[in-house]
């Protein structure tokens, strides 16, 4: 599991005075980056090796708001971490009183940038997805 | 069914040159916020009334990506309109070929300004939703 | 002079109900890619030409806020169309009464996509640029 | 002069594979709060006391291009600080080599949610910015 601490800022929220719904899944996609670069895997690296790393599915239930100038945090937990493909969800705690905000899910799958098609994850990096997951 | 027509801009794409995952919800919003206006009702309207419609679940399935300029149609389909619930499903189509890019749901509850808790829509809202749906 | 008519969406607003200030950006390059449009080029010519056209300067004054849901008016009027740099000004006019919501400016410089240095435009785009102006 | 350490997300880059231009404004805000935090002025306090603070003018000078994953330095300089207005100055500074990516300007004006109109800061707020300026 990964944690990144994240500052609700005023461009993040509505007219509702509230973080817009859609955001949520800008801090996932900072918890994932995070918990990749905690397995010692950086988006750039995947990228210079032509591996990119489409999401094919989200979703995210609301329990209560967050608001500007709150501090939360991104919980990333890995649900299923293989060469082909990596589902995690996600957990948003308001910092302040520990009030789960939200819980999401996220896949993402292997793909080629020169072909367009799924691939297998290289073996140099799912060694370290796997080292991480025990 | 509502549909609405999107031209996708170039703020809307990120580093891989589509569209970001997390922006297909805004057009969702788009599409619901149009449906209620064909239905005959406006968010400023509810909001006058100290009504808002919280977002409480929604997910998206991405199947192909849309990229800067495509023309994109978001197709608004009711699923659950209740005086507690409005249930949506959308497409995100492509106009140019027809190809179906993403699919996509949300739930949102009808909710008061002034208690936060939850709410039955008026019957002067409701009929007009009632009207739509047949 | 290009007009470009946009509706103000929910997620454009910020917590004082009103539209972000950094957003009127994203309409001033709405209202610049409808311009180059409207004179027969579009950006993704430019792209395939490798030629970017990134944006050096700009500025805003702000004079009345966008609320959800207004439509307005963006209007880009070319101030400087040279092979080396274009230069934009813009206004944005609330429809309903026609009030000036805010005015802007932009540069831009051609680039080549391949060696990041400062470019010539073309004279085949350029002549477009030219006929639109007179 | 206050300091903030911010990491480019993916989701703040486009097509070019660089941040959008306009989420530098995005930038001086977070620098802007964190500057009154720091004169021990939080925007929450301030709009408690029905007092908010609309940015009047912004301008932004790109001078090389920030990129995913990044970490950038925001530098706000206090230039005008009266109860009537605050004008700031920018930089963005990529850490790892201390390049100035952009240097920006903002002008904001105290105005009473109630009325709508320009006031005074209470003099409770200003002289925590006349001690910071000193």
């Amino acid at each position: 599991m990964g944690q990144v601490r994240v500052k609700v800022n005023f461009f993040d929220t509505d007219a509702m005075a509230v973080v817009h719904h859609a955001n949520y899944f800008r801090w996932f996609e900072i918890g994932r980056v995070e918990f990749l670069r905690e397995a010692g895997i950086t988006l750039n690296e995947l990228i210079a090796d032509h591996i990119v790393f489409p999401i094919t599915d989200v979703s995210c239930k609301y329990r209560a708001s967050a608001r500007f100038d709150d501090v939360v945090i991104i919980e990333t937990i890995a649900k299923v971490l293989t060469p082909v493909k990596l589902v995690f969800d996600y957990k948003v705690i308001r910092e302040v009183d520990g009030e789960l905000l939200a819980e999401g899910h996220s896949q993402g799958v292997f793909t080629s940038m020169e072909t367009g098609k799924l691939i297998k994850l290289p073996k140099e990096y799912f060694d370290k997805l796997k080292a991480i997951q025990q």
